[in-house]
C-alpha cells in the first residue's frame, strides 16, 4: 500500500500459481496490441473481454503483483506493459542456448517472436560436422562438446532442447551442468531434471488435442477462469 | 453412476474448464510413458507427483467425464488412454490442413509428435510457386486457391496457420470459410474468428517468459493447481 502506485513491485508477495504466470503472457500480448493500435488506457473487464475471462479474474492475477490501476481511468496500458516486463523479467535481455540444428532448429533461429520479448538465440550446437561452423541467422552453430564453455563464457541461464527424443536427456544434463536454469523441450518425450532447474515441455500435438475436444464437444467448454 | 465402469461416457456431463482438457493431455503422456515402462496400474496420487498436481486435482478433473478408478487397484492404465483419447476425440483419425511452408511449416510436416496422437497433416498451401507441386515427408504442397476444394473435399476439419503475421487473418479466415473448425495460429499475431470455430495461438517466446520468471522469482512459483 505504501508503494507508490508508478512503481509496482517487481516480486509478488507470496508464491505465484504457473497459470498466473501464464496469464501474464497472454494479458502482456494483448496490451500490446491495445497500444499499437491507439488505445492508451484499457480496463479489467476490457482485457479479460479480450481474452474470455471475467475482469475478477484479471484483477485478482495482477493483485499478486501490486495494484496497476487508476480509479476512473483504469489501467495505463504502457504502464502495464512495463510492469509486467519487470515481472516476467524480461525488461532485461536473456540470451538463450538451442541445442539441436534440425528443421524445428532453424525455424526457432528465424522465429521472430522471440526477440520481440527480449529472448536471442546466441549460441546453437549440434553434432553434425556439416553444420558446425554455420551461422544460421546470424547465429553460430558450435559443437556439442563446446556447450560447457560457451554457456558458462556467455552466461546463458537458458536452454532449449530440439534434438530427437534419444538424446533429450542427455543434452539437457549438459545444459545444466553448465549452469543453464530453465530449459524448454521440444523433443517428443519426458525429460527429468534437479528441482532447481525449470521445464516447460512443448509438445505441439496437445495444441490440437485441444481443438479435437472442442470440436467433438461443441458448446462444453468454457474459457479457463482459474488460478 | 449406472454407466458401467468399463465405457466410460465420452460427452462430459456439463461445460469443462480448458484448463482441465489441458491437463486431459498431460495425463495421456505421463500415462503413455508408464505403460511404456511396465506399470499397468497407477493411481491418483502417483499421476499428480508425476505432474505435480494434487491428487484431489487429479481426481477432480477425471470426474468430469465418468468413473475411472477401481477400489484397491487406481487407475487402470492402458483403459484409462483408451478413455481419454476417446473425451478428447484422439481415438479417431484427424486430417489436418497447414497453410505456409516456410522453415517452420517445414519442421511440422516432419513432426514426429502429431501422428502418435493420430493427427495427420494431408495437405499444406503456400503462394510460392517453387513450393507448389513439392511434396515434403510425403504431403504434397498445393497453391493456396486451392484451400477450399481440397479442404472440402478431404473433409478437413483442423488447420494450422503457419504464415507471415501480414497474411495469418486472410488465411484463417479462407479456412474457416472452407468448413474447417479448429485453428492453430502460429502467426504471432492475434486473429479473430467466428465464436464457433475454436482458436489455439502458438505463441512460443510466452514458453521462455514462463522460465525467465522463474529464474528472477526463485521458489515462488507453485504447480498449477486449478481448475
Amino acid at each position: 500500500m505504501s508503494q507508490p502506485k508508478s512503481k509496482p513491485p517487481l516480486e509478488p508477495e507470496g508464491a505465484v500459481p504457473k497459470a498466473v504466470v501464464n496469464r501474464l503472457s497472454l494479458y502482456l500480448r494483448e496490451l500490446l496490441r491495445l497500444v499499437r493500435d491507439g488505445h492508451q488506457t484499457t480496463s479489467s473487464s476490457h482485457l479479460g473481454n479480450l481474452l474470455g475471462f471475467t475482469d475478477a479474474q484479471v484483477r485478482k492475477d495482477l493483485a499478486y503483483f501490486g495494484h496497476f490501476g487508476y480509479p476512473g481511468i483504469g489501467y495505463r496500458c504502457q504502464e502495464l506493459i512495463d510492469a509486467i516486463r519487470r515481472i516476467l523479467g524480461t525488461d532485461r535481455f536473456w540470451p538463450v542456448a538451442m541445442v539441436g540444428v534440425g528443421n524445428l532448429g532453424r525455424a526457432l533461429l528465424g522465429y521472430k517472436g522471440f526477440g520481440q520479448q527480449n529472448f536471442r538465440i546466441v549460441a546453437a550446437f549440434d553434432v553434425a560436422a556439416d553444420k558446425i561452423g554455420e551461422s544460421i541467422d546470424g547465429v553460430p552453430v558450435h559443437p556439442l562438446d563446446k556447450l560447457t564453455e560457451v554457456v558458462r563464457q556467455q552466461r546463458i541461464k537458458l536452454g532449449m532442447v530440439v534434438v530427437p527424443a534419444s538424446s533429450a536427456q542427455t543434452v539437457a544434463d549438459k545444459l545444466v551442468a553448465a549452469g543453464v536454469e530453465g530449459i524448454v523441450n521440444f523433443a517428443p518425450v519426458t525429460i527429468v531434471l534437479p528441482p532447481t532447474v525449470n521445464l516447460v515441455g512443448v509438445d505441439l500435438a496437445m495444441e490440437l488435442e485441444q481443438l479435437s475436444f472442442a470440436v467433438v464437444n461443441r458448446g462444453n467448454v468454457v474459457p479457463a477462469n482459474d488460478d
